[in-house]
């Protein structure tokens, strides 16, 4: 069995973690879609302002494997840690980070003391459905994203 | 036509607000599920920790409608914004007060300069989904929400 830690995310860890972001877009089939910077990843995450947390997973001291989280709000339940991202880079997938880094931002969801942990999942991606179903998770199907993009926005509130 | 005005809620509204909150878990088919008080609105929204940002719409003076939203972060765009709930009063629906709150949500989006906004809509709410279409945002339909509630999370931590 391959050994592996998972350590809070560094600022330097930024460059680590936009590749593997990277390689989860193109996972998810938008690989065009990734416009963020190491700059600014190490801006959101560890400056004034903190807009995420991160945890990454090492094999012999190499990042191979990331989860990127953050705080929203639900007015049914107050404060809730939202999972934006958990990827493994693929050579390294079946050896247990993925699960690793899934419990480890549990553990600290469940230590910030929040009422929910919500994520999203492609309704195409079984094999992840199957994996947060037998972890208790639920998977609820009946809501439907709703986005605009800064395009769409813009015309939008151009309109009269 | 009523006239309305919007503006930025305080923490006083909180007792309003969470009025309407109810009125939507209600209309979701989920009036159980608020737990929240307004004690927590107000602390959440208006502490040292400001977890969310709200709009109001009022009539003479009375407030009808709210939306509530806060900032969230994509590894794709950076910053973004969720619109978590927008309510109007049953009675004062058809007058606009919605599509006010709706447009308020998005010019503060475009001042903070984020690069997306979303939110989500129960796929049966065809006259939401039809709106929200028709203001050109796109509704995605091919991502599921999962979710750990209290005790599915803190079943799961205790599993080995």
């Amino acid at each position: 069995m391959t050994s592996y830690k998972i350590r809070p995310a560094e600022k330097n860890d930024m460059h680590e973690v936009l590749l593997l972001i990277k390689e989860l877009a193109i996972f998810e089939k938008e690989p065009e879609a990734v416009e963020i910077t190491v700059e600014d990843l190490q801006r959101d995450g560890f400056g004034k302002e903190k807009l995420f947390f991160c945890f990454v997973a090492e094999v012999e001291g190499q990042i191979q494997g990331m989860a990127l989280a953050y705080f929203r709000y639900s007015t049914w339940k107050g404060k809730t840690v939202h999972l934006e991202d958990l990827v493994v880079r693929q050579k390294f997938r079946g050896i247990g980070l993925g699960a690793g880094l899934y419990k480890k931002v549990m553990q600290f969801a469940k230590n910030e003391g929040v009422k929910r942990v919500e994520w999203v999942v492609l309704d195409w991606n079984l094999g992840a459905i199957e994996f947060y179903k037998k972890t208790g998770a639920s998977i609820l199907k009946n809501w439907h994203l709703a986005q605009f993009d800064e395009k769409t926005l813009s015309e939008f509130l151009k309109q009269e």
